[in-house]
């Protein structure tokens, strides 16, 4: 085929997927369709018309389109503890099924007894004591196998589902209507960075490259056999949560986001880097005050504190103050999860 | 338009699509025309091809297709001194009028004489002191307006051109062939993260979040306006050179490279952890033995050490003994540099 002749066809091409698939078509399709209407879900709306628009003075070039999402508490359920804590906690035994010398030691002992209660008033440094066995020293592609044969088998005790069916249905819609306007979108989690790669892909289609965590070293070795192997260490890389959340933007992504969500304290510093770049951005908290269809708590309901992210009133009066739009999942949101009918 | 009527003219858009740029009439164009026909090129094509066919036995899926690459005498020259190293040296006037104490302390007061022959002889520790000094203590927006001005201004000693110009055209075509082909380019180098970014998308076409480098920490604060600035700090996070580059790009990108191109034994670890993945990796070293038109050096090539990357011997073995490819400036490359004619 002639260069000109593969240039009229390109056109034609063009023209067609112009009919096809054009803005009037398009238009007629609601990208959040479990989403009520409110201020909520049109301050999204407008965001993306803003930024995508290239008539418009704040549009922004498709390679800066980055949007990050914090992971617990905002794109599936934090409460009550965080599920790579529950990991690590059912990871105990077959980790003194390894190292029987451990059985007799605390905070192993008490995890071991299987009592909530006593588990559940573990102390910070009994918890990283546990994390820090239980995702470090081993190699990099043992871990992954832990974690997924984890998930696959494991089931949370109030819907008795996979954790990984515990996502925000109306989150899903809103990572995959940002992804069909030009935005990539990083998920930038207090969490363990290899723990969550291991799933962001199938689950919320944000691949490994794409997720920002806290993150430990790793040692290039070799193992028996002399093949290259990566071992996982307890050394701190990276505390991604409050101010190491911008910290690892930069780090991992190296430029600010134009929209970012959270859902606690440990996301503020997040919304307020990214809120405060020039042109147009994006920052939204996500409120839990769905006590019946998902959990209510956080000071700023007048609730308890909790021990995972907390809302709170500061929180709040400082979103209103800088113009962070607040997600109500009890007035904006039509269905919490795929599951629900 | 109705749902049956645009899944129609999709088919046939695929279909018109297919009649102008089907395999036929794209391998028509050699697509790295800087390049002898040889070993090398001929070991990127197939690897290509085997990885991008999907009746291939080692067809590797779109989001899996990742190719790794050192810069540093990689990718553009880094003979006789790293161009970030100059950099360094060439702002030390500047950051001696922020700080006049520093006039009269070494090794600042040596790189301010001007005398060549003794800035050649610092020691390392003197060029850590260097490099501390000119990459850290500024927020991450003005170090990246001091790089843009210095590369803006700068030209090298030999060629009497911009850094920016002394890349390898037919490296530039490799990076170009492979992201046609569905993979991702990215940059892992010893060589600073934060430096290399401000340019790696103008120059080589790979945006900031694909630059995995040398890093040190940020610290999250506020300027005196109240804004939040991220400042560099000389805390060393990421030793982005040897097992270090293994190391990074799990941090980084968080899965093993399909392919990677080095030139010195910094990239060996790199190259190994490549090449031992399972099903078709690609794994090349660059030699530098073409004194004519760019540079010959190392040991290899029966020449001196320098200062920078080194091939040496037992690389050259290593190579030999895991299939590593070798490309040899000299023969294989038709043209170096884009401005040679």
């Amino acid at each position: 085929m002639k260069f000109r002749d593969r240039q009229r066809l390109a056109s034609l091409v063009v023209f067609i997927i112009g009919l096809a698939f054009g803005p009037q078509s398009l238009a007629q399709v609601d990208p959040m369709p479990s989403w009520n209407d409110g201020p909520a879900k049109q301050a999204v709306i407008a965001f993306v018309k803003t930024t995508t628009d290239s008539a418009s003075a704040t549009f922004v070039p498709l390679t800066h389109r980055i949007a990050t999402f914090d992971q617990d508490g905002t794109l599936w359920v934090e409460h009550p503890l965080y599920t790579q804590v529950v990991y690590c906690l059912e990871r105990v035994p077959a980790l003194v099924n390894q190292k029987p010398e451990l059985a007799n030691v605390e905070p192993f002992r008490t995890v071991l007894s299987g009592d909530r209660s006593v588990i559940a008033k573990l102390s910070t440094d009994d918890l990283v004591k546990i994390l820090a066995a239980t995702l470090s020293g081993m190699s990099v592609d043992e871990f992954q196998g832990e974690v997924r044969t984890w998930l696959d088998t494991a089931r949370d005790p109030r819907w008795r589902r996979p954790y990984t069916e515990l996502t925000y249905l109306p989150m899903a819609e809103l990572l995959k209507y940002l992804r069909a306007n030009g935005f990539r979108t990083y998920i930038v989690t207090g969490g363990g960075q290899d723990f969550v790669r291991v799933y962001s892909e199938q689950v919320y289609g944000i691949p490994p490259e794409q997720v920002v965590g806290t993150a430990g070293g790793t040692h290039y070795g070799y193992d028996r056999n002399g093949r290259p192997t990566l071992t996982k260490e307890p050394k701190l890389l990276l505390n991604d949560d409050n101010a190491g959340k911008p910290e690892g933007i930069h780090l991992i992504i190296g430029r600010r986001p134009y929209a970012a969500f959270g859902n606690s304290i440990g996301d503020r510093q997040m919304l307020e880097y990214t809120k405060t770049g020039a042109g147009a951005r994006l920052a939204m908290l996500l409120l839990h005050d769905d006590a019946q269809r998902e959990c209510a708590y956080g000071p700023a309901l007048g609730l308890p504190n909790t021990k995972v992210g907390t809302f709170t009133q500061a929180l709040y009066d400082e979103a209103k103050k800088q113009g962070w739009a607040v997600i109500s999942m009890r007035n904006d949101w039509k269905r919490i999860f795929a599951f629900d009918h």
